[in-house]
This record gives structure tokens, sequence and C-alpha cells, in this order.
């Protein structure tokens, strides 16, 4: 077959060759599929040779049939987005609290604070074959304002608020829950049906926005300091090594003069290292970013303190983020992240970057809009 | 890509020459079936693609990729088994009688003659995201013993079992509704799942059958009669066109002896031409014996006068067979075709072929059972 | 009981007094109910009971009893309304087609015209433990205008509307289906709930009309030209026998100012009839008047020709009237008929009536409202 | 109307007699239950009625409308049975947890425990109006064999039985839910659904019987120990005293002919209590006797120690019984109490009230049988 390609490359030795090449697993995987139950057993299957195939070399192209086929099957045409309530099943709300991986839920009444009240909702993504088994799900809290720290979104004493009076919609938590399905982009197009059905129950709705953490900063940040390749002043060095010291020692950082000094340098750091610190391919290095950014959100407001739990202490010194989708823009920003490599940001990011002297190099890839 | 895998046919070559020549086209069908109702669109579009084919062969690497898309997407492990009945929406009611292409329903009467009674049954397969429209459909009739010709299943005047009584489910019509899905394989996992749900509700069951046409037959009956390249003999050949000329003159076919002889010779010509008239897969040519052979069935009984209407007539000389699925046989019968193209046959049958010499060549590719 | 009540009428013996004159039959009745089905065969047996008590008088009390436990048992409360569809089931929908008893259906098609079209709704009542056997159903179709005649609302060439075109919803017949119900009020709470429900969905509907029958219009007209006691002009009684002469000969009617001058003789009369014909207990004669206007109805508009229909002429020369439900209105007006005896009717409705000195008694019991 | 009764009793004056004396209130709750919600509304009215009724006699009035409308409102025939399972909605097991008032749930693990494993089951009556709310529920377990304690059929660390291998039906929790609906007979058409349903799930099941509290026998036997009237000897009187004071003294008790001893002894007194004790209407006096055996149930067995809980030791000094429900002699047992006041019991109970010579008096009131 390949022979013949390279002496004629015609269509159809191309599509012959295609055919030739095709690994018989994958007949044999769509075969397995008809047996009762089966779809969720292969899922299992994936997630087992996920965990063997860094050992396990040979094992990676088995792996890509799998992730071929399931990129095919659970594509978002065959998804069915159900809003959750406390009506629905135990066995699939038992499973939430099991798989929510943002913001834990220690028990039953947890889950009802984030589910039954009328401004807080649960969607997730369900497949026919899949029964109470969710593929995704997001949290949302139906609010007054974008908010500036978790604690706003989950505490019990929060005022509640009825839901023809909130104008924006966050989004504070999105856990996958099938790790057999790594690698088959689900959230993105979760997002986008949400949003549209909120949009039809509550259309006085105007704003959508997440508050996420940013998981890689702490890491990040420490390495900086520690690298004596960064070019940047001693001084600012210095700086931040002192922010971040004075962040273990709470009484100290108490007077409002310090605090504020300690939120700039933080604001600056997050700024930076979301907007400039990229992988190879040239997008965002932190994942979250790289998930809302690439999905055609904008970077619009760093919060801090904003999550003082100790594992919101302990990966992003306590900074949370919003973005948010503006539904004019998320296709241009979308199009400007993909084919030019640029981030949207705020105003008020570009000036929180800016307040510290952070960076010795060039300006942010970023391009900035009125928000 | 293809001279890397000639020069190193490595596995990861040839993974990367498979992925590599996979027309683009197959992403955007997946990204096109995100849209809402886009799956039954793609079908259509195929649907409209076949019809195109013929006359514009670029297109069959199109074909190819929906249909490659398409069996992967509707494999049995996708699909849903419903047992219709006077309950079912209207809406899907209405295409079980647009679609019904074996024995045509005039009206609501008729359906509902074939799906209310409780010794008549309707299952179809469904997919989720395809709402109310089948993808194929079985009509199911429990009788007490295995039926000879049509009007005994379809009468108004029948005599109604109680499904207690029955002892035989009869598959005597089965309709693929979506030209879109040619090629992909529905029928063997439908009824598969068709005797098992049979099976759980009514455990006395004893026997599966089919009661059906031989669509090619009276077309190459006639072509046989004309082909002076056929080695029989000149006796045979008369006495063929004569009964043929008989079946237009029922005046004259109706006394007992030659009724009994046309019979005799049609039934060994039904016979020769399902068990030996082969394509050049060396499967049976006869598209509802392949069908039914290729899933393990064995031919069982032949029947006339079976189907007197006109098309029946028009078809097959008015002749209906049995296909019988045996559970405890299915798989051998299946494999002793699909490797060793043997088909099997009842002793019954065996005698039908034998009884006329009808053939001047080498005896028919069967295996028989004690039946 | 009786004689201690008599004694000493207090609360107590009042209530053992009621007590000891319950019929055992209820309870014996309730108990009937437990057995799987029993509601359904309850309902028949006592609509055989009505058909049988006419002769039988010693049944009226046994009717009593039923007539006493449905009123409790399908009070508005427990019926679920059902917004029917092409996708409901096909048991349901047969029901629809056979218990239509105003503007017969001849089949599936007529039916699905007046369900499927995004501008026509049928609206039933179900209870929980009766399945697919509605108790009464209503028809709805929503349209630009209040119509002048049944032609434009079932026509089959009639221009569809897209809902959100539509301003007015109207209920053009209404069918009870349980005989064995007689008496029980269901159409007065089904009304209510249907134009909630539309409102929900519709929320740019402002109007809500029927487009009715006057079932008993033309035996009283007739009537009422051979009642010698009735105190009217020879002149007018002379015009009106002409007048109806005229109806049965249309083509003597075809001019126009002929046909203009029926129209208000016709017009003239009916007003009459619906607001001064009345019962013993001083409600309207005609049922459908008593209907609509013990709801809270105003009686808006007269039209003619309006049901050219065989049945139509025959019952009421062709004339229909739209009763107008005023939501702001709707509870005085009922409050004035139902105290006062006072009928709420468009002024259009008074000029009509008063455009030919049809009656020599006094003016109408009406009151009427700037429309 | 009392006086045209007595002059003339007719059965329409009855009739009449009757519709007078209705109070007027009935219709009143009658339309007040068609608003949104009312049913629930209206039962909870009821519940706040039944606990102000004691201390306003004139209250009582209302109750019994209320009382009267309600148990034909609930009557068997419009209840739906069903079988809870883990896939249930939330807010129903949430009511379960709520409501449980027999063996008392912890949390959700303790209802997955009783809901979730193949050999449990819960079964509820709903009404359809009544939305997440249960009007009764049981709890099942199968077995198998008849359980003598409650902690086999609690235990976390019970061997968990295949369906199939289940031989015995055990009712161990039966809980009221609507306080409001205080007299309306649920309970015992309950039992009846459920063990049909559990006889067509699994037909071979041979035994269906309960584990039951006897929730006033240690009140009941301190006031006969008390009682001088009790004709009994004293030194009956004496061994019952030091039984009681060694049940507080667990380590005096541990010797096995002392704790044969106890047990014949509170077997004996338990047997006597269920048999011999009754209310004025001649039934037990026991409330959970009173329902099973009026239910048609027998006395089966009295276990001791059974239920060694705080609450089993405070109410019943440990004991707990088994009645059995035999399909082929309930009918009997129900009209031999109904109309003869007589108890059905076991001989195995018989032989344990025999056992000590607890009564001076005569024999117990009862028959037994073979079993």
């Amino acid at each position: 077959m390949a022979e013949h390609y390279l002496v004629e490359p015609s269509i159809e030795h191309l599509a012959k060759l295609h055919a030739a090449t095709e690994p018989r697993r994958r007949r044999l995987i769509i075969r397995l599929n008809q047996a009762p139950d089966a779809t969720l057993q292969l899922i299992r299957m994936r997630s087992d040779l996920l965990k063997l195939s860094s050992s396990h070399l040979e094992l990676k192209e088995v792996d890509r049939d799998f992730a071929k086929l399931f990129a095919s099957w659970f594509n978002g045409g065959f998804l069915q987005l159900e809003r959750l309530g406390w009506s629905s099943p135990a066995a699939i709300l038992e499973n939430i609290i099991k798989y929510e991986a943002v913001h834990g839920m220690a028990d039953w009444r947890d889950l009802r604070a984030r589910l039954d009240p009328p401004d807080r909702k649960i969607y997730g993504f369900f497949h026919p074959r899949l029964g109470h088994e969710p593929l995704i799900f997001i949290e949302v809290a139906l609010m007054a304002a974008m908010p500036t720290n978790i604690q706003d979104v989950l505490s019990d004493e929060r005022q509640r608020l009825r839901p023809s009076e909130a104008t924006t919609a966050v989004f504070y938590s999105i856990s996958n829950c099938q790790y057999g399905l790594r690698g088959v982009p689900l959230g993105s197009f979760l997002i986008k049906r949400v949003v549209e059905d909120l949009r039809t129950i509550f259309p006085h709705l105007s704003k959508f926005v997440t508050l996420s953490p940013v998981p890689g900063f702490s890491d990040w940040l420490r390495g900086w300091i520690d690298d004596v390749n960064e070019c940047v002043s001693p001084e600012t060095r210095l700086r931040v090594s002192d922010s971040l010291a004075l962040l273990q020692d709470p009484a100290s950082a108490s007077d409002n003069t310090t605090k504020r000094e300690v939120r700039d340098l933080l604001a600056s750091a997050v700024g930076h290292y979301l907007t400039n610190v990229k992988s190879d391919d040239g997008l965002p290095w932190d994942p979250v970013a790289r998930f809302h950014l690439g999905n055609g959100a904008r970077l619009e407001q760093i919060n801090w303190p904003a999550d003082i739990s100790p594992k919101g202490m302990a990966k992003s010194f306590g900074v949370m983020v919003n973005y948010l989708y503006d539904l004019d823009e998320v296709e241009r920003y979308h199009e400007n992240l993909a084919a030019h490599r640029k981030i949207a940001v705020s105003n008020r990011v570009l000036r929180d970057i800016g307040k510290t002297s952070f960076l010795a190099g060039p300006a942010p890839d970023t391009f900035s809009e009125a928000s």
C-alpha cells in the first residue's frame, strides 16, 4: 500500500493506505462495546492502561486507539446535559460528592447546600449508556456581583439570593469524573451548553465568570526566586522573598500598608505567570488558564486573599482569579489565542501587572479591552 | 510518513502513517455532530451522498468517511431496544407505518393489528440522539406452530393466541429505516436482543423462526430458463417453463395433482437457488438468505403457495421460506458459513431439493441436520 | 338519632345524625376502589346506572352516592393537566379522536392537524389512576385575531402562525369524555389551568376567547315563531319566518343586501336567546352559554355565517358566538351572574340585539362594558 | 328534615336528611384542595388540628371532616406502591431517614445499607399529588430463616444473601409518615401489596413474617406487679420481680440456667400480655399486635433477648416477636378476630405461655394451629 501511494499518490491510494494501517484493535473495541454495560468497562480499561503506559511504552499505541474512539463516541453531540437537583437519583448525587475535585464536599449536607438553594446549580454531562456515572460536572453560583473570594460563594451564612435578582453566573468548580476519558474535550462544550441553559431560564443574567484557582503559581514563583538565570533586579527578588516570608507569618502581615504591598506584589506576579509563562506550544503553562483562555475567556480580575484554605495557600499563596466569558467576544478571543497566541486580559489586570516592576524583560504578550 | 514506514516498519511509524492519512473530513463530521439535531442531518446527508455517488465517483471517499464513523457511532452497544405498543408515542408509530418495507401497512388500523394484540409484537432499535426515528424494526408473531403462509400471520380473522400458549416466535418482517445507515450492521444484533427479550418474558417459547420472502427468485429462475449455458436437460427446462406458465393461469393449476407437481418443482428450484447460487464472495446471492444464514440460521422449510399477493407472485412465484434460529447451533452454523462456506439446511429442504432432478450439476454445498 | 337532634340540636348530635344517615354503599364503593383498575370500572358502573335510573327511580339514590364520591375524588386538585402532542401515546390520541364531540375528527390526519402545528394545542385533564383515559379535553388555536367562523380555524389551507405572532388563544372545542362523571365540574377548572399554562409559555398572548356553537338556538327559534303567546309584532314574526326560509335556499340569499338583513335578524335573535331565555334557576337556558357565562366569560361577538356544516345549520342556522375570558374581570362577571343573575355582554352584542325590534318586551337582563 | 324523616322514614327522606346535615366545611376543604400544593397543606392543617383538639374540644368536629375526606381520598386505590432504591430521588430518601420511627437511621450510610443490597428492600406508598412525601413505608429483609433478633437483620457484618437463596421475607420496620393522616388505614393494604410484589419478583419466597417490638409490654408488666387486685400467687409475683431485677444486672443473669428461667418467664408474660390483655373493644391492647393480628397474621414466636438497645430494654425488656402472614389463612384469621375475638397463635407460643403458671385465671382466648 505504502509503495502504491508513493508511486501514485491518488486519493484512492491514500484511502486504501489509511484503511490498511488501521489497527485491528479498534474493531475489537467496537465489538466489545456490544456486551451489556461494556462502555463503562472500556472506560475503566483505558484508565488502567493510562496508569500502566508510563512504565509500558508499548501500550501507548493501544491507548491511542481508545483515545481515538472515545473522542468520536463522546463528542458533544452524544452527551446529555442534566441540571441536577435534590430530586435527582441518590446514586448520581453520591457520585458528585465522590468526584468533586476542586472544593471538596464532606457529606450530603455540603452537597445539598450547593445543589438545592435556588441560587445554586450543578450541571453535568451524562451519556445514555453510562447511567448514573457523570462524565464531567460544573457548579454554578448565581450572585449579584463577581465574587472576590471563595468564602462568599461557599459559606453557609451567605445571604441567599432570589435567582431573579442575580446578574452574574459564577462557575466556581469544574470536575472531570472519568480518568479513562482523559484527553476527550468535554469542559469547553459543557460551559457553552450551561450558559445557554442559564440564559434561557434566567434571561436577565448578564455576566458569566469563573472563580478559579491558579494551581501552578506557588511552585512557579518559588522556582523563579531561586533561578539565577531569571533576568530580574536583585531588589525585586528580595521584595518577593520578603513578601512570601510575610505570608507565613500572618501577624506581621496584618497592618494595612504591608497587606496592600503584598497584595500588589502577588497580583503582579500572578499576572505575569498567567500571561507570560508558556508551554512549548505557546499556550499558557497554567492548566486552568490554558482551559479558560483557550475557550475564549478573558483574564478579568486577580483576587487576594481569596482562598485561605491550606490547599489554597500551598498551591497559590491564597490567590484566585476570575475569567470572564463575554459572549460577544468569546469567538474573537479564542481565535486570537489559537492563531496569534495573544491572551485577552482586562485593563485592571494590566494595571496589576504593571504595578510592580516585576519583570526586567519585555511587556506581556497580551491585548486588553475596555472592561 | 510512508517513506519512514517503508524504511523502518515499526509500530510507531505505522501509527503515525495511519494518523497522517486520516481524512480531515472525519474531524469535520464529528464537529458538525455537536450542533442541535445534527445526527439525523448527518444521516440524511449521507443518504443524499449515496444517491449522488453512483454518478459522482469522487464522492465515494466522502461516503467512506461517513460509513466508518457511523459503524462506530451506531454499534450495537449504543442502540436502545424498545418494545413498541399502543402506548408508544404516535410520532414513533407513524414512522413504523412509513418505513414498513416488507408487508406494507395501509393505515393505523393495520398497525394496531400488528402491535396491540398480546400475540403480536414490534421491536425497534433507537438511538438516544435520534428521538422518534427508528433505525430498524422487526415484527413478531407468537404462534402455536411454524407458519406456512403469510395469510395465517396477517389475517384479521386469525384466532388470537394467549402468549402463554405460544411455542413459536415468528419474525415475519424486518425493515431498515435509515438509508443513510446503509452498510451499518443492525439487523443481526437486533434479532439477538429480541430473542433474549422474548425468552425473558415468555420462558416457554421454544422455536424462533422467520417467514421470509425470496426476493430474487423469479428473476433468477427466468434467467435460468433462457440461459443456454446452464447445463440442464431439455426436459427439465421444459417442465419448469410449463409450470411457470401454469402459474399465470390459476384455473388450470387448480387440480391437486398438478398443484403438487408445481409445488415440488418450485421447491426444488428455490432450494437450489438459495443454497447453490452464490455471489463472488461465496455467500448466498439472495439478500435475505445471505442475511439470515449469515446470522447463523438454518434454511428450515420451503412453502408454496405462501404469498399470493401481486408482489409475492411477481418476485418469487408465491414462495416463502422459514429460516430457523436454533439457539444451540447458531454459533456453529454461522462459523460454518463464514469459514467454510457451508450452508445449514434441514432434511426436509434437502428432500425438496432432491425431488426434482433439477440440477445436472453436483450436489448442493450444504450440510444437514436432524431437524 | 333524629329524635336526639330534635330534642337537643347540638353540633355533636348533628354530626352523629349525619354519620348515622350515611348510606353504607359509600363505604362499599370506597372498598371496591381498591381492586386493580377499579376506578375506571366504577365510572362505567355509574354510566350504566345513569342510563337505567330514568326508568328505575330507586337507583337515583345509588347514583347520588357515586356523584358525591366522584365530586370529591375528581376535584381539581387531583387532576393532571397534560399538553398533548404528536409524541403522546397513541392510546391517548385514539381516545381524543373517539371523544371529540363538537367538531368531529374523521381520522388521525384530522387529529394531527389540530395537535401538531405550533399554533394548535390540545390540553386534557387526566387522573393518575385512569391511565390513557382523558376526563375532559379542550382544543386551542393560537391566532392573530378573534375568529368569526370555524372554517378559519379548521381549514387545512389556513396560514400557519408562529406562536410568537399570536395574540389570541381560541378555545374552539371542549369535550367531556366520561359519561359516568356527569355533574362533576371539570371544564371550568380546565379552562383556568389552560389559560395559566398558555400565559407561561406565550407571555404575549393578550386575548382568550371561545368560538362556540349555540346548540339550542334553532329549536328555540322555531318554537318561538309558532308560539302565539309570545308577545311580538306579526311583522317581526313574518320577517323571521322569511329569513329562515331564505336560509333553506342559498341562491336567493346570495345578494348582499338580503344577506345583511338575514345576518342582522339572526344576530338579534341569538342575542335575545342567549341573554333573555332562562332556566328556572335564572341562568341561561343554552348549555354552552350557561357554562362560559357561569365561568365569568362575557358574550363578546355574534358571527354569521360561521358554521355552515349540516350540523351547524340544523342546530343554530349557522351562527357561532365568541365568549371572551377577560382575566381582569372574570371574577366580577362570575359574581354578577351568580349573585345578581346579570349577564355580561359587549357593546357590539348589545347593538346587535337592538338592531331589530325583535322583542316587544323589556330590555335584556344584561350589563355591558366598553370592549 | 329530621321531622320529615321521623314522620315518614323513606329512603328519600333519609338521603335528604343526610345531605342537609353535611357540614359545609367539607365542601370548603374540597375547594381548598384545588390550589397548587394544597393537599400537603391540608394534611398539615389536620396535623395541627389534632394537636389542638385535645385542648379545644370544639375542633373535634372539624377533625372529623378531615378524617372523613382523607379516608376517601387516600383509599388504597389511589396510592402508588414504589419500590425504593439507590436510584430514587434524594428528596424521597431523605424523608425515609427522617420518618423512620422503629429502628432509627443515623445517616445516609445507614439508609443505603437497608436499601441498596439485593437482600434488602424498602417499599413506600405515595400519592400523585404529594410528590416526594411518602405516606407510609415498610422495610423488608430477605433471609434464609425467621430471625430471632434485630441484630441479625441490621448488622453490617451480616452475611449477604442472594435473593434467589432467600425463603423468608421479614418486615422489620413500618413507619407512618404523615401525622395528619392518623386513622386512615394504610398499613394493612401496604403489606398486601408488598407481599404481592415480592412474590412476583421472587417466586420462591415461602414465608412472610415480621420482627416486631412489643411496645407496651414493660409498662404493663410493671403495673401488673404492683396491682394487688391481680389474682396471682405471691410466689409468681416474686419470681417476676426477681427476674426484672436480674435484667438490670446483666452480670448476675449471665449463667445459663438463670438465663433460661428469665427467658421462660418473660415469654410466658409476653404471651399472656399479647393474647389476654384487651381494649374495651375486645381487641389486643398492644398497638402492634392489634395491627398485625387484625390484618390476619398469627403470633408465631417470642424471642428473647432480641433487642438489647436501650429503647428495646426500656419498652419491652428486650423481647421481640414474630407475626406470621400465612397467605392461605390470613382471611380466616382476620375473620376469627373480627367476628369472634379469637387470636391465632402458634403451638410454640402456646407452650411458652403455659411454661410458667403465670396466670391464676382462665386459659387465654386463643386458638392454635399446627405450625
